[in-house]
């Protein structure tokens, strides 16, 4: 790194929040010192979000944050982990200023929002702008919910609504950046809260990144079930009905990525606790199916199963 | 991530070595579970490393792996931790299955003899390649070496001999590859073992990544003191003299960086213990100067101290 580099950091990182419980030494050693509560098992991740790849190009510093953020706090709430801290290696192809100003003012309120302070990270020059961020995060020792525990029988359900980002970001490249869509896509919600009361009811959750139709096969992967889901019961926001049709809608839901919901399974039993959740932390929560014995199968809103489900996917 | 993404992974990654003590859950979560050791903290560093910026283009899978590898090794070394985990982001222009089998093969018995188990990562498609790795190492709490203990009086000492890697990397951008200068660009040596025994007898320590001359001004900072370095002490390897000289080895192992020996401070009534820990692990540590009141001075061959220090790391 060179001395331009250091300037560069100190004058941008320098406010963001590094101290947390737990934050023994935050950034500007070789490692940073950080102390597990006693009882609790970590829980890390690493993504990365490309330029032009996984955000268009020149998007907004501040939209730039938010996903970054939205990404790694996802993979932490699908595991029902409270935020313990992060790093962020960065490349840029050049300090520009404007530009690192936005994002790390951005960056250090969504940290502080999310409880999660940042520890260490990298920065390096080079094209596209890539940020590869690590988070770390605490849960009481056994009591994280993996992708291995549905079984058949339990309802399958989500938060929020799905597909959303899929059409915001069609809205965002043509040029509606205001919109409610857009900001769905643009600033994805945080649904560790939730997550955090539903750890010891779901028996398997996941976060919705690449689609429903293909996450959720990773938890049936895992479980050895399969799943049958209603697409009839998938929960859709007005305004991307409004725009594409309640048919268009729903293909969206199942196949569109981008949303950071999570999706998970609970026994039947459980869905007046999990609708209590719901309405406690203002999050919504619907059921869109159940597990099954074996493969996926997405039933439409005429009631028939859909035979090809790859090629139902394109719109 | 497409289905084609997962394919590789599996494909390539699944050799690698995901157990250790501490893994409660290796990848295919969304998240990796990991239990600290009680009694223990947690380092954690993160570092990128970009073809045609951190290595040369075309570099040879195996030399990117290596690289990575001692780069972030040298981070928990300069700490005094042992390996505990980490997790590997690669961004990559192309699944190209012979440069990733080599890469995997490499990387898994680097991992291996480091006992460093890979828990989690992520892949991405974009030129060029980058590689992020964060690693985690964990210390008895309260005696990890910081940057900050450096006391006036105490001897500066290094490991190893310096200035090879930067002229190794001109012999290997040469086209000699198989020499011991480019192979000591190539694969750093682990320092891990000798910075484990250091651990409680230096006062600061940091790895030697930009070069002495840089990396020491970031101990003195943190610790408010000076050094004097000498550069007639300064360790340099016979090959390094017979290809360059006495002199310009000197100037490569003072501003020379890719190193990633230690760099580490100690009251000089710890010298016998020092050597003693030299002689049982096989490292070579020299006394290179001492920590003064203030700024860094260089002792040029000649004995007199070097007026512009700048100016003279050209070579």
């Amino acid at each position: 790194m060179t001395l331009h580099e250091f300037a560069v950091i100190e004058k941008f990182f320098k406010i963001i929040a590094r101290s947390g419980d737990g934050v023994v030494l935050g950034p500007g050693d070789d490692c940073a010192l950080l102390s597990v509560p006693p009882g609790h098992e970590l829980c890390v991740s690493t993504d990365t979000l490309i330029e032009g790849v996984h955000f268009p190009s020149r998007s907004a510093a501040a939209l730039v944050a938010q996903r970054t953020v939205a990404a790694n706090l996802s993979d932490l709430a699908a595991m029902g982990a409270m935020p313990f801290a992060c790093l962020l290696a960065m490349t840029l192809p050049a300090a520009d200023e404007t530009w690192l100003a936005a994002f790390s003012k951005r960056l250090s309120s969504l940290l502080d929002a999310a409880g999660l302070p940042l520890v260490g990270g990298n920065l390096s020059r080079s094209a596209p702008i890539s940020l590869t961020m690590t988070v770390m995060g605490t849960v009481p020792a056994g009591s994280a919910v993996r992708r291995t525990g549905a079984r058949q029988g339990d309802g399958i359900f989500v938060t929020g609504t799905l597909g959303d980002a899929r059409e915001g970001l069609g809205r965002l490249l043509a040029g509606d950046r205001d919109g409610y869509l857009a900001e769905r896509y643009a600033n994805p919600p945080s649904r560790i809260t939730v997550a955090h009361r539903l750890r010891d009811l779901a028996s398997a959750m996941i976060d919705l990144s690449d689609g429903l139709a293909g996450d959720i096969v990773h938890i049936m992967e895992a479980s050895g079930v399969g799943a049958e889901i209603r697409m009839d019961s998938l929960p859709l926001s007005n305004a991307l009905i409004a725009q594409v049709g309640q048919q268009q809608a729903a293909r969206m839901a199942l196949f569109g990525g981008d949303d950071y919901e999570l999706c998970f399974t609970a026994p039947m039993s459980r869905a007046d606790a999990i609708q209590a959740i719901a309405t406690e932390t203002r999050t919504p929560i619907t059921r869109i199916g159940r597990v099954t014995g074996e493969r996926l199968r997405v039933i439409d809103l005429q009631g028939d199963p859909v035979e090809d489900l790859a090629g139902y996917q394109h719109f």
